[in-house]
C-alpha cells in the first residue's frame, strides 16, 4: 500500500470501498488474479530432495490438485516428480502468473532480473536471510525490491510460508496440507505460526478463503493484503496476526472503511515492554505504543483477539452467523451447572441475561416435563432427546426480548449428541436473522455432534465462557457498527499565526516553545488564556493586580528561565499590594543572583483562575499512528489513579467526550454531593481544538495544556499553562 | 461435615492437618475405607433394561474390573450380566462395605431402614427428585437423612452421578468410562458437569485419583470430601466445581489447613446475579456474596479458576511439577512470534521475563547457530532437531536467574515433535527442582509430542496464554504459601461493658444502638470518640463550646431521632459562641414542630475534627462467610470510585494493612505532593479492634464507624461516628 495517500482521502471522503478498489485497482486486481487464482505457477529453485522447501512447495501444489500449469525450474535437473524442469524461467517460453522463489538470498536478485525481463508480475520470495538478518541482508533485500519496482512487480515476503487458496486448490506454500475451503481469510506475519494455526484448523474443520504469510514484508504489506481480501467474494472475515503494522495511519483509515463491510479479528504481539524487545531482536522492527494500538483498533472497528484460540473462536461465529440485532443473551442446557456458568459469563462480559416473554414460558410449559426450568437458562433436563432441544431452541429464537440463544449440551445418559447437533442446524437455518452458537462439554461423546455443528455453520465452543466471550465480541462490533459517521469539527482558527510562531521556532532550531508564543498558539486556536500583563517595576505590578482583581499570579519572566518554580520564579494566590509588592521584589532581587546570565524581561502578574476544576489536555504523537490525544483528571487524580484516556486525532465531537467518560473519576465533572458539575461540553471542545492545532501542525511533537481549568456550564474555560514541543 | 465444629477449633489450635486427622477420623476413615476402597458394593436397584441407570452402573462397575465382590439388588431378577441378584439386601448375609441406591425416591427411605439393619456405613444415593424438586422432596431428604444420622451411616447424595477411583478399579458412577489412575481429585457439585469433564479427560490422557459428584449434599459435603482426599496419599491436586458451600467458617478453616499441604483448585459459578438467580432456581439454594468468596478463597489459599479448561490447565502443572522459587520465567521457542506471545502473557500477569545470566548466553552461543536468538526468548530456530532443544532447555534450566521455564514449538519442516517431547521430558526428570512447562502449537503434527508430555508429567498448553496463566497461578500459591503463620492480635477490651449494652438492646428489641451508646461501645474497644457533653441551654452550650475551642459542633440530642441530617438537626463548623447560641435555639425552636412527639434531651456540643484523612471502617455479616471487614477511603473516592476493600474477620495485622494497600487511593494516605502521610498503622489497628469487636459479638449484623479521622503518625485517631445493627 505504498501509494495509499491518494487511495485513503478517496476512501475518506466516499466512505465506500467500492470506489476505493474502482479508482485503485493496481494491488487488488493482481492479488485477486496473479495472487489468488494464478492459471500458471513457476517455481524457481524446485528440487528433487525430499527434505528442501523446493521439494515440499512443489508437492503441495501438486497434492492439492492445482489447476494450472506448473512449471519446476532448476538447471539441475530434467523433471522432478514427473514435471518437465526449465533450467531458467527465460526457456519455459511462456510468462507465469505467478513466481515462488525458494532458491538461496544471494540469487534472488538474479532471479528477480529474470522475472523482470519475462515480463513477471507476481513473485513470493519465500526465501529467508533477508532484513532479519542484518545489515548486509537488508541491503540484499533493498536490491530485490528496487529491481521489483522498476519492473513494476509485486512482491510477497521475502522470509514467508508461501500462499493457500483452498477453493482454487492452491497450496503455493511449506505450511501443510490444504485446508478446506470457507469464509476466513488469515494474513500472518509469522510463518510458524501459520504452519501451528494450519495443522489445528485441519483438525477441526475450519476452513479458509485466503491463508497468506506476509514475511518481511519488503513490498506487499498487511494493508495491500487486507484490501484484496475486503475485495475477495470468498472472505467474510478477515483475520491476521501482526507484529508490527507499517503505515499506521494509512491502516486505521483504510480498516475503518473496510470494518464496515467485514469484522477484522487481529491478534497483535509485542504490545508489553518484554513483548516489544522479544519483538525487536526477532523481527528488526520497533513495537509502537500499545495504547495508540488500541486506540488504532477501537476507532478502527477492528476486533482484537487476545489469543489464537480466541480469533478462531470469534471468526467461527463471524463467519456463519448472523449479528446479534442486541445483548440479549438466552441459554438452553440440559445441566443446570453449565448454564450458571454461561449466566455467570452473560453478566460479566456486561451483556443482558435475557429476561423471556410470557408467551415464550407459556409455549415452554407445553411440551416441557414439570421439573425443567422454563426461565432463561432455559433448562430441558438430563433426559432430553433432539426433538425436547429443537422445541425449546425454536420457542427461544423466536422470543422479541432474545437477541442470541446458547444452545448448551453435556453428555449424559440419554443424550443425541449427534441428532440434537443436527436440531440445532436445523433450527438455526430456519430462524437465520438471530445468531445460534453451542457448546458440546465433552470430547469422544459429543465428537460427532460437534462435527454437524460445524459442517452445519453453528459454531461450536469448549465452554460456556469462550462462547459468551464470542457473544461479546459481536455485541461490540455491531455497537461499533451503529456508531454515527464520524464527523471532526474544523473551528475557524488564525492558523497563519501559529505558521509563523513554528516556523520562526524550527529556523532558529528553538524546539521548546515559551510561555508568551505558547499563549499566542493557544489563543489562535479559541482558547482562552489568563489576563495579566508584564510589570517591570513593584509600582506597575501593583498597578496592573488593582486591574485584574485579587488574587493573582507572579512569575518571572524572562526567554532564559523555562522552569519558573524551579528557581522560585512563581508565586500563586497573592491577595493584596503588599503581597504584589513584596513577591516582585523578591524575585527581581533573588533569581539574578541565582542565575547571573538570564536577561530578565520583568514580572508577569496574571489573573489566578481559583474556580472551577482543573484537568489536563494533551497530545503525544506516536511513531505509528501519529497525534494520540490525552485527557487526564487534574490534581491528585492524576498522580495516584494516572486517571487518564487516550484516543487518537483528530477527533469528533462524541469521541472527545468518550475520553471524559472513559475516565474512571469522570462523575466528578459532572458534580457529586451536591456539588455543581462543570461544563463538560467545553472541555470536549478544548481537546477537539486541540485535536485540529496538533492535526494541523504535524511539527508539534508533544504538547499539553495543563491545568486546564473548568467552571460550571456557561463559563469559560480558561487554559492556564502549557507546554508545546516541535519536533526538527 | 456436620461435627466440624470441634474439629475446626482443633485444626485451629495445632495448624496441622495431621492432628485433625487424628483425633477426628469418623468420615475421613470411613471415606478412604469403604467410599474409596470398599471390599463388597451393593447396586439396590440394579437392571437388566440397558437403557436404565440402574443398569449402566453395574455395568460401569464391571467394565472397570472392580476386584471386590457385586451384590445386585432387584426382586424381579435373578441375574443381571450373569451375576446373582438378591431380592432386598438382607438376602446377601453380608454386609456390603458400600451401597449404591438407584430405587425411585419414595422407595429411598425402606432401603434406607434395611441398610441400618444390615449395619451398612457407606451410602451413595443417586436417586434424583429430592430437594431440588420441591417440598416434597425435601421432606423426603430430611427423612432419609434422619434414618443415616440415627443408624451412623453417612450418605453421598442424593441426586448425584455417583463415585470413581481409578487405581481401585472402581466406577460406581454413570459417568461414563473409567478415567485412568493420577494424582488429582475432582469433586463435582453438577453431575452432568462431571460426565463431560470425565470424557474430556479421557481424551487427552489426564488422570485422576478420586471423582466425585456430590450432589445434594444432604449428609456428606463438600468439607468432608475435601478432608478425605487430603488424607488421600494417592491425591496431589484438589479440584472441585461448587455452586453453593455449606458451612462458610468451616470451610475457610479447613481448606487454609489443607492448602500449606495440596493445592486446592476451584471453580466457583454463581458469583454474579445472573448466575446466582440460575444457581438458585436450579439447585434452591442461595449463593453468598461474591466478595465474601473472594475473600474466603484468598484467606484459604484456595486458586480460583474461571472455566473448567483453566481448572485442568492448572491441575496439570500442580500435580505434576515442582513449584517455581519466584516469578522468572525463560522461554525457548523454535519460532519468534509465539516467544513474542509468550514476554506479552508474562509481562501482563505480572511475572518477571528472565534476564538470562552471562554464563549462560555464553553456554548457548557455544552450540546454537549464528543466527539464533540467545537472550530470553531463546530461539532455536526452525530447523531445530530435537538435540538442539535439549540442549537449550538444560542450559536455561541451569540458570540461576530462572524460576520456571515454558518451552515453545511449532510444527515445521524439520521439527521432530515425539523426539523433542521426549528430550524435554528427559531433562524435566533430570532436574527436577524447577518446573518446565510445555506448549506445543497445532494438532496432528504435535500429537504425538503432546501425548509423550502428558505422560512424561510435562504438562502441555495449548497457547503460551494459558501456559503463563498457570505459571502465575503456581507463583501466586508459592506467595501464598510463604506468608508469615496468621497471628490474630487480641486488644484487651472493656468486653463485659458491650455485653451489657448489646443485650439490653436485644432484650427490648432495638436493633439500631443510638449515638451515646455507640460511643460508649467504641471506647470499651479502644477508639477515642470526639469529646462533647449534653447542654440543656443555649448558655450551657457556648459554656462548653468554650471548654472544647473552637470549632464546635452541635447535634440534637433524642432516643427518637436517629437521622439528625434529616430533620436540621446537625450544625457543623460552628466557629463563635453566637454561632453556637444561634445554632442551639434554632434546633430547640424547630425539631419539635417538625416532630412533635420525639422526647428530646438537649443538644450535644462536640469538638470538630478537622485534621487528618476521613476514612471508613465497616463490617457486614455475610450469611456464609461470617465477618466480612471493609476499609473505604472517605468523601468523594467512596462515591466516584467505589474505592473500598474487604477481607474476612478475624484480621491480622498485615491483612488490615493489605486492605488499606488494596485500595486505588492508597497513596494518597502514604501523602502525595508534600502532603504528610497519616499514621496507616493506626488506622491498621482501628480495623483490628473492629474485627475483634464483631468477632466477640456475633449479634452485630452491621457496623461502620464513619467518619474515621486520621492525622500524621503519633496523633490519635478519632472515631466520630458509628451505625451499629443487632441481628435478633
Amino acid at each position: 500500500m505504498k501509494n495509499f495517500e491518494k487511495a485513503g482521502t478517496i476512501l475518506y471522503n466516499t466512505g465506500f470501498l467500492g470506489n476505493l478498489i474502482g479508482s485503485e485497482r493496481t494491488f487488488v486486481d493482481m492479488a485477486l488474479e496473479s495472487f489468488f487464482n494464478p492459471r500458471s505457477v513457476a517455481i524457481v529453485g524446485a528440487s528433487r530432495q525430499k527434505s528442501k522447501v523446493g521439494y515440499e512447495i512443489l508437492a503441495n501444489m501438486m497434492e492439492a490438485g492445482y489447476g494450472g500449469r506448473i512449471f519446476p525450474v532448476n538447471p539441475k535437473a530434467d523433471t522432478i516428480e514427473g514435471l518437465k524442469c526449465f533450467p531458467e524461467l527465460e526457456s519455459i517460453g511462456d510468462t507465469p502468473d505467478l513466481v515462488i522463489i525458494i532458491v538461496p538470498a544471494k540469487i534472488v536478485p538474479s532471479v528477480m532480473q529474470q522475472c523482470a525481463k519475462v515480463g513477471v508480475k507476481a513473485v513470493i520470495i519465500i526465501t529467508a536471510a533477508f532484513r532479519e538478518v542484518g545489515k548486509e541482508g537488508r541491503a540484499l533485500e533493498e536490491q530485490v525490491i528496487q529491481i521489483a519496482k522498476q519492473a513494476g512487480i509485486r512482491v510477497i515476503g521475502p522470509n514467508c510460508l508461501g500462499l493457500i487458496v483452498p477453493a482454487n486448490n492452491l497450496n503455493a506454500s511449506f505450511g501443510g496440507d490444504l485446508p478446506a475451503a470457507g469464509a476466513i481469510a488469515y494474513l500472518s506475519q509469522s510463518g510458524a505460526l501459520l504452519a501451528a494455526i494450519l495443522d489445528m484448523a485441519n483438525a477441526s474443520d475450519i476452513g479458509f478463503s485466503k491463508l497468506v504469510s506476509i514475511g518481511n514484508k519488503a513490498d506487499v504489506d498487511e494493508l495491500d493484503l487486507i484490501e484484496a481480501v475486503a475485495a475477495d467474494d470468498e472472505t467474510k472475515v478477515i483475520a491476521g496476526y501482526l507484529e508490527s503494522i507499517s503505515d499506521g495511519n494509512a491502516f486505521v483509515r483504510l480498516a475503518e472503511q473496510i470494518s464496515h463491510i467485514k469484522p477484522i479479528l487481529l491478534m497483535k504481539s509485542g504490545g508489553t515492554q518484554a513483548g516489544a524487545k522479544a519483538a525487536s531482536s526477532h523481527t528488526g522492527s520497533l513495537a509502537g505504543s500499545e495504547t495508540a494500538y488500541e486506540s488504532a483498533f477501537e476507532r478502527s472497528g477492528i476486533i482484537r483477539c487476545d489469543s489464537i484460540k480466541q480469533q478462531f473462536d470469534y471468526a467461527q461465529a463471524f463467519a456463519n452467523q448472523p449479528l446479534p440485532a442486541g445483548p440479549r443473551v438466552a441459554v438452553v442446557t440440559n445441566a443446570g451447572g453449565p448454564g450458571i456458568m454461561a449466566a455467570d459469563a452473560v453478566e460479566r462480559k456486561g451483556l443482558t441475561f435475557a429476561k423471556l416473554d410470557g408467551d415464550t414460558v407459556s409455549k415452554l410449559t407445553s411440551r416441557l416435563p414439570p421439573a425443567a426450568n422454563l426461565h432463561n437458562p432455559v433448562d430441558v433436563l438430563g433426559d432430553a432427546l433432539a426433538d425436547r432441544y429443537e422445541f425449546a431452541l425454536d420457542v427461544v429464537l423466536d422470543d422479541p426480548d432474545v437477541d442470541v440463544v446458547l444452545v448448551l449440551l453435556t453428555p449424559q445418559a440419554m443424550t443425541e449428541s449427534a441428532a440434537t447437533a443436527e436440531a440445532i442446524v436445523k433450527v438455526s437455518r430456519r430462524k437465520p436473522t438471530k445468531p445460534v452458537l453451542a457448546c458440546f462439554l465433552g470430547a469422544a461423546k459429543v465428537e460427532e455432534g460437534v462435527k454437524v455443528l460445524r459442517l452445519g455453520g453453528v459454531p461450536q465452543y469448549d465452554s460456556p465462557e469462550s462462547a459468551v466471550a464470542t457473544i461479546d465480541a459481536m455485541v461490540r462490533y455491531v455497537g461499533w457498527l451503529s456508531k454515527p459517521k464520524r464527523v471532526v469539527k474544523l473551528f475557524p482558527v488564525n492558523r497563519r499565526k501559529v505558521e509563523n510562531i513554528v516556523e520562526r521556532h524550527l529556523r532558529q532550531r528553538i524546539l521548546e516553545i515559551g510561555e508568551t508564543e505558547s499563549k499566542e498558539i493557544l489563543e489562535a486556536y479559541g482558547f482562552v488564556t489568563p489576563k495579566g500583563s508584564i510589570a517591570t517595576t513593584a509600582d506597575q505590578a501593583a498597578n496592573i493586580a488593582q486591574q485584574l482583581g485579587y488574587p493573582v499570579v507572579l512569575k518571572i519572566w524572562s526567554p532564559d528561565i523555562l522552569h519558573k518554580s524551579d528557581v522560585g520564579g512563581v508565586k500563586i494566590g497573592l491577595n493584596s499590594e503588599r503581597q504584589v509588592r513584596d513577591a516582585f521584589d523578591l524575585m527581581i532581587y533573588r533569581i539574578p543572583k541565582k542565575l547571573p546570565d538570564a536577561h530578565i524581561l520583568g514580572v508577569l502578574v496574571q489573573e489566578m483562575c481559583r474556580k472551577g476544576k482543573e484537568v489536563i489536555l494533551g497530545m503525544n504523537r506516536d511513531p505509528h499512528f501519529g497525534a494520540l490525544m490525552m485527557f487526564g483528571m487534574g490534581g491528585v487524580m492524576v498522580e495516584v489513579l494516572k486517571d487518564v484516556s487516550f484516543y487518537l486525532a483528530p477527533l469528533t465531537a462524541q469521541e472527545a467526550k468518550q475520553m471524559l467518560i472513559n475516565t474512571k473519576t469522570y462523575r466528578i465533572l459532572q458534580g457529586v454531593r451536591g456539588d455543581v458539575g462543570v461544563d463538560i461540553d467545553r472541555i470536549s471542545e478544548g481537546l477537539q481544538r486541540l485535536s485540529q492545532l496538533v492535526t494541523e501542525f504535524p511539527q508539534i511533537k508533544e504538547m499539553d495544556i495543563n491545568p486546564y481549568v473548568i467552571g460550571p456550564e456557561g463559563t469559560t474555560p480558561i487554559a492556564v499553562d502549557a507546554r508545546i514541543t516541535l519536533e526538527p
